[in-house]
């Protein structure tokens, strides 16, 4: 006999994925389809929203087809702050433009300000939205003058399978063109960014109902018509719900390209140190810090630096790095390689390793890119715990980086504190499926709290080691002077690495 | 039929050589002995005294023995400050100290003073013998109460050939115990180091006869009894010489481990930004910017970061960096492995790359590696234009290094001078055999002046390319902010260092 499940779409970067959880968490059918990116222009990223929906759709019937009966739910995850403009026949304008485009520097310039910031939550940097909608003001104003409609991936997700225009404001949050002390869209906001209320879709709670699968859509995805459709959230903040973390005094760490950590607030606060989201928990916040380079720092240091080839070379460069001293011989790493998010908020910054010796080679320098992450999540941690007033007691590791035990309990010993592992791999998709789960009463379950209890579970802990912590506190006492230090050099290097051109 | 030739010693850190050269500066014959150096506790360097005479005694025999014809004279050249004390016998009461040993760090800091550096030449640092004899006349008061004789290796090697108790005053004046102003040994400076006058040999001008080999010697040897041996100078002004550098327009880059830079000077001058050594043209002065971990560099990221292996490995690394644009896309390396000389003489000072970003490589970072390495020399011979008031018109480049030409192009164009690069790969050995043919008047040579111009060679010519040297100009400014910005952080990560032991 087969147990009722939900559906969970996790519509991100570089594909969609259906994942349909039951009510004990366990994946039992999964399916994903890529689609592209293009960068039309330096800088520029873009994504046809027709794939969105076609790879959603074919993952979804995938999945359903594998089930032996309906699922009870649909919840939707996705990339934040990626958005379309539609005509008024719902059709596409352009190519979607996507979170990590960086085409907007100079109306970040002009409109990032500390109101913006105290409004949206969101500190001025290049994701949100309304910097892009502006830029497109600017260089596209046919494109804005003839947009009915500016949704994000999950506005846009459930009008295909709904009808409904409508998203969940945890999803459209990270555009910064919400009020985020009420959830509703900033008259202030969407004025700068060029837009007017009208074109913007009703907002409704995480975790609510939003709409029923339509009869072409189910037709298109083999899901039954009326199927309840349950507001989602960015997938950021689904994962810290997949990995359980429902309380102040916990915290998620995702250990992903970009490396987040997320505390659940219950009260609206803004900091330079955290993104204020709002959290899958209809009412309350989540505060996120971000470091854009996190596993990427790792994937850069295999790829570029390790010399080595082969499937097995980040065991190897683990082995090796495990056999150097903790604090790896006086070496930090700094890892902003694409630039400083939380608290700095710097495009110019970049990575950095000081403190070489002839002493030092590729494995001092792979511990010493771990350990700078870890320097990097302590900082972060203490930042956040500053602003809160709150101690965070534990945390929750999840996305690739987690199944290196290295560099989990050198999270745990640099963080003083227990970093479980999330068990569930697709903690993003899961997120989902507990908000789904908890709206349509799964197995009776009566509340995202319970739900997150019953679908979540965590694999093994790292506890901490005192000795380690103590030499570590020091050395993450120097790795927060890294950055102030060298803040002023980061402009002119800038300006270099526009001067180094190929030579002719 | 045979030309007459002299013989020049070298009388290295690693050991022995002796060449033969010929008026026109051509090696006929060489011969090379190694000898080890030990290190009994961490930081010191130590040699036995009789290594030295054996290994160049054994060196001489050889040359000797396959030339046709007795040498006309013999010059030596040597590695500087290194100092042995001998009993009232002539015997070694103990191990030679080596310049590169540290254990006088706690004398450094007590004796070393702006008045060290004006009488000496020589700002307070490691290589120095005068803070490693107050080291054992604290630490070995027995040792310095039975000396009878301190000699550098040049004293020692001379007692040994001639019997003489002598050195010359370009050899000595490392040891930071000369009053440089008059080359004599400095009352005030050989009472800091706990010695007294009596007990030092007597100084002789470079170039100069400085005594005849014994019949002992003659008969170890194979050198005639009664040939003039000359005195020579330190291994880094004889290089200068070798490298044909006598002028104050014209520089030398020595490329070795460590990199120096040096110009010739008529008066005496002293400055942060250089050692002020004795020329070994007598009377005048050479002025040496030194940076200790020079091709060490370079070696450092061959051994530890190339993931290379086989013997074409650096050529590799050349080309692979040849690709990269100007400016290693942004990416700075300082390169002070071991420690900063001119001219922030900072122990604590280590090596670092900034501005790191996903795009660099391995290619990248050996390109900002050589690129490190010359926006270093151009500071340093900015620094010594300001402090002559003289402008260095062209360079000549030699050492390990000066076979790459990838470097020494990069050279020309960072310096924006023409870099030649000297044809004789000994030109060490090559400055004592001009001293000692213009002591003997080899070939009628009649001056030092003219012995250089007859016996140097330049091999090519690396010219500066202006387009390239406009965005080097660039790099250099932000290159020569990266000391002082970083400079906080070093004593921090000294610290750091000691705190960072292998794992129980």
């Amino acid at each position: 006999m087969t147990r009722p499940v939900v559906i969970a779409v996790d519509c991100s970067t570089t594909g969609s994925k259906a994942v349909a959880f039951d009510a004990d968490g366990v994946a039992v059918a999964e399916a994903r389809r890529p689609y592209p990116r293009r960068s039309p222009r330096p800088g520029w990223q873009e994504q046809d929203a027709a794939d969105w929906w076609n790879a959603t759709a074919d993952a979804i019937r995938d999945v359903v087809t594998s089930l032996s009966s309906p699922p009870m739910a649909l919840g939707i995850t996705h990339q934040r702050e990626t958005f379309v403009c539609l005509d008024e026949r719902g059709e596409p304008l352009r190519p979607a433009i996507l979170w990590l485009d960086t085409r907007a520097g100079e109306q970040i310039a002009r409109l990032g300000s500390p109101e913006v910031h105290r409004l949206s939550g969101k500190p001025p940097s290049t994701t949100p939205s309304l910097y892009k909608l502006a830029w497109l003001a600017e260089h596209e104003p046919d494109v804005l003058t003839r947009t009915a409609l500016v949704l994000d991936v999950h506005g846009y997700l459930v009008q295909k399978l709904t009808g409904e225009v409508a998203t969940s404001w945890a999803c459209a949050d990270p555009m910064s063109l919400l009020d985020m002390a009420t959830f509703t869209w900033s008259p202030q906001l969407v004025t700068a960014a060029g837009l007017t209320l009208d074109r913007l879709p009703r907002l409704v709670a995480p975790g609510s109902v939003i709409g029923t699968v339509s009869g072409t859509a189910a037709e298109r995805t083999g899901l039954p018509a009326g199927l309840p459709v349950v507001a989602g959230a960015g997938d950021g903040q689904c994962a810290g719900l997949g990995a359980g973390v429902l309380t102040a005094d916990r915290a998620y760490l995702n250990l992903g390209t970009g490396l987040t950590m997320g505390v659940h607030s219950a009260s609206y606060r803004w900091d330079r140190a955290y993104r204020t989201l709002a959290s899958p928990v209809a009412g309350a916040y989540t505060l996120e810090s971000l470091l854009s380079s996190g596993a990427l720092s790792i994937a850069w240091f295999r790829d570029a630096l390790s010399g080595l080839t082969g499937d097995d070379r980040e065991e190897r460069l683990e082995r090796m790095a495990a056999e150097v001293p903790i604090g790896a011989r006086g070496l930090l790493f700094l890892p902003y390689l694409t630039s400083a998010e939380t608290p700095y908020w710097d495009a110019d910054a970049r990575a950095a390793f000081v403190g070489l010796t002839d002493e030092h080679g590729r494995p001092e320098m792979y511990r010493a890119v771990l350990e700078g992450l870890a320097y990097e999540e302590r900082l972060s941690l203490s930042l956040i715990e500053q602003s809160t007033g709150q101690s965070v007691v534990s945390l929750v590791a999840m996305g690739g980086a987690s199944r290196s035990r290295l560099f989990t309990q050198l999270l745990a010993d640099v963080l003083e504190r227990p970093v479980a592992v999330a068990a569930e791999v697709e903690t993003t998709a899961l997120g989902a499926a507990i908000l789904a789960a908890a709206a349509v009463g799964l197995e009776g379950v009566k509340s995202v709290e319970e739900a997150t209890g019953r679908m979540t579970r965590v694999a093994h802990v790292r506890y901490p080691d005192a000795a380690r912590g103590a030499v570590y506190r020091e050395a993450a006492r120097v790795y927060a002077e890294l950055y102030p230090t060298l803040r002023s050099l980061f402009p002119q290097l800038s300006r270099l690495r526009a001067l180094s051109t190929p030579q002719a």
